[in-house]
């Protein structure tokens, strides 16, 4: 929905319950071994649940490729960690020739490097099967953006989208976003954080950094320190303040020609931009993404990855009311993180707690909220601010509701 | 005090009331104005009280010199600030030709870019007075490295040093932290984190991006990636846990010729390294340390600028036992906040309130419990663990005690 602002959406959701099978052996090389709790004959593996939001920008064939694939890369990247995620020893720091990961027993690794005897090498760090998870999480992105780049002529992939994908795998919900959607747990009523925005402005200083130490990226036209507006031609030689990339705060300086070359980083809130072109600075696509009439690519100041965050469902008691909401900026934008759970709270106690429509209905009502009525001076809010006139997905996602992952 | 482990003491400490003089004006061209408050006859300006801790590496040099110079460079930056700190009108963007900020009056700057009018430029970043604060704050760091730079052979100034300072200014408390010195204040028996720390660890994606981008600033000897221990040569085509820059969890890799140079970041904890040479990412100095037995320049990798946290004194209550910890590495490694937090309550309760003597036997006891008591297995806390066999710095600032900041 996004109140009749262009003819197509250019959000794009998905939802599926993807099984990760483990990788067929190489042939007559490593039999499957007995007892090792195959499902359907040979097919060992694991199921993940899965929502995920893109906001497309600058065309919609971004999104609608990656709401396609990007499970699809996640379910390839875990493959791979199909035995070791199902042992509960740590997992094997180095794996001998040639063999898969999946197809490892911790008994065959043993043989190798010997791990419950003293360690070999005095420094060895620990990692944990969480982090693999989200490991291969990142390298999904990764490489649906490279899959993007590869198809986008071939299959006219236009522009780029921000992702937001909830997987919950093995007791624990992970939380990846690249970009400016934003996902939050309410949990008996109390707000949890699960993803943070990344924007011009939450990552100046990553963008400033690159910029300093590659500045044949901004194409001279472009200065990597951020002023709080345009210089003027006349203002040389004056002071102004100024931000360099290893600042927090603001100095002045003295304008000097380079000055007035337009800042990497421009504006502020929703109006900032980099390079003068886009408001958001993680996520998939955008390989052709240029400056206006200019041959500065913006893609190398974007990044794919997402940051993901994990929360282990097992460790708390959960009611039907605690959801996780998953929304792309159009919600945000006007309905902030108190507003959602209260809209949450007063739809969810309006039907019976097992009654599984009822998350549907706060989806619903969260997204008519942002929206608003269309009323004379356009689509108004029920305190009548502007409503968005942005895109507006919403995942309602029960964490102790009739959904039952397990 | 570092239990007789060094004949000289590497931390060093500095505690100072600093007046901030407004520079005085060109000859002539703007005369002081009348009722604008002028201190001492011309000496307008105000006053900001400074605590810091510098702990050396390599040499006390540049921490002697740091605890004798880094108040005056911050009183340096401040003194361009004289009267736009002290109107209460947000800081003008863009100073007039020639003119020092700290010769602005509004009136005079508002001839030449309005202030109170509609602003003549659609986007303009509001900058507070705490931010300019900020930004003196970090470039008196960047200064003071530049100075230890320029003077470090005629002074004969060896190693570099963590830098902790605090700065109560105008109500607010200024927390600068470059290294791995922390800071806490514990208001109420609640514990606020004031600083973190700069380690490897929590730098690694900054430096790897660095290197990622600049790889001949490895040398050929190190590469970027993190790898959970050492590769042997044996083990080429392995595959083996690894972190890329843009990757919080791991993932496997086959093992490439590449990946048996020794990684930038290595080991965990207190023993991780930047090129297995050094265990902080940020401070002063260091402007001549090399990997061992080779060309390869460690200083690239690390910065001087400080993150700065502000505490505004004014936003709460604060009774006698209301105090800011400063504590170097030698502290913290051994007793934890919580500890210390409760060593504070308890030291406290002994002495009147009013009695300003009752926050130096505050630190005493924090120094004297964490470096232990000599017994036959060495030194031993009271929990029978090894005491701190490093220096050990602490300064307890009573801020709502009996010293009146204002």
């Amino acid at each position: 929905i996004n109140a009749g602002k262009s003819q197509h959406n250019e959000d794009q959701a998905c939802c599926e319950v993807v099984f990760v099978e483990r990788r067929p052996s190489p042939r007559g090389r490593l039999p499957s071994r007995e007892g090792s709790g195959e499902l359907n004959g040979d097919r060992k593996g694991f199921y993940f649940h899965y929502w995920a939001l893109f906001d497309g920008h600058a065309g919609s064939g971004a999104a609608v490729m990656a709401s396609k694939r990007l499970h699809l890369h996640i379910c390839e990247q875990l493959r791979d960690l199909v035995d070791v995620l199902q042992d509960p020893s740590p997992p094997p720091i180095c794996l001998p020739h040639n063999v898969e990961p999946s197809r490892v027993s911790l008994a065959e690794y043993d043989g190798e490097v010997p791990n419950d005897a003293a360690p070999r090498f005095h420094l060895e760090k620990a990692v944990s099967h969480e982090s693999l998870v989200i490991g291969a999480i990142e390298n999904a992105f990764k490489n649906m953006d490279d899959q993007i780049e590869r198809e986008r002529v071939s299959q006219r992939l236009a522009g780029g989208c921000c992702a937001l994908a909830a997987i919950y795998l093995m007791g624990k919900f992970y939380v990846a976003n690249a970009g400016d959607s934003r996902a939050i747990i309410i949990r008996n009523g109390e707000i949890i954080p699960m993803s943070r925005e990344f924007t011009p402005e939450t990552e100046r200083q990553r963008l400033q950094f690159l910029a300093f130490l590659k500045p044949e990226l901004l194409g001279k036209e472009f200065t990597h320190l951020e002023f709080p507006r345009r210089i003027q031609p006349k203002e040389l030689g004056k002071k102004m303040l100024y931000r360099d990339q290893n600042m927090n705060g603001w100095a002045y300086k003295k304008i000097e020609e380079d000055d007035l070359k337009f800042p990497l980083i421009y504006g502020e809130g929703k109006k900032a931009r980099v390079m003068a072109t886009i408001g958001v600075t993680r996520g998939l696509g955008d390989h052709d993404l240029k400056v206006f009439s200019s041959n500065i690519h913006i893609k190398p100041f974007l990044s794919c990855f997402p940051e993901v965050r994990v929360y282990d469902l097992t460790q708390y008691e959960h009611c039907p009311d605690d959801v996780l909401v998953l929304g792309t900026d159009g919600l945000w934008d006007v309905t902030n993180d108190k507003e959602v759970a209260g809209a949450v709270m007063e739809v969810l106690t309006s039907y019976e707690p097992n009654d599984p429509c009822r998350y549907t209905m706060v989806a619903q009502e969260l997204v008519m909220r942002s929206r608003g009525v269309l009323k004379e001076r356009g689509w108004r809010l029920a305190n009548d601010k502007l409503g968005s006139g942005d895109d507006i997905s919403v995942f309602v996602i029960p964490l102790g509701g009739p959904g039952n992952y397990t």
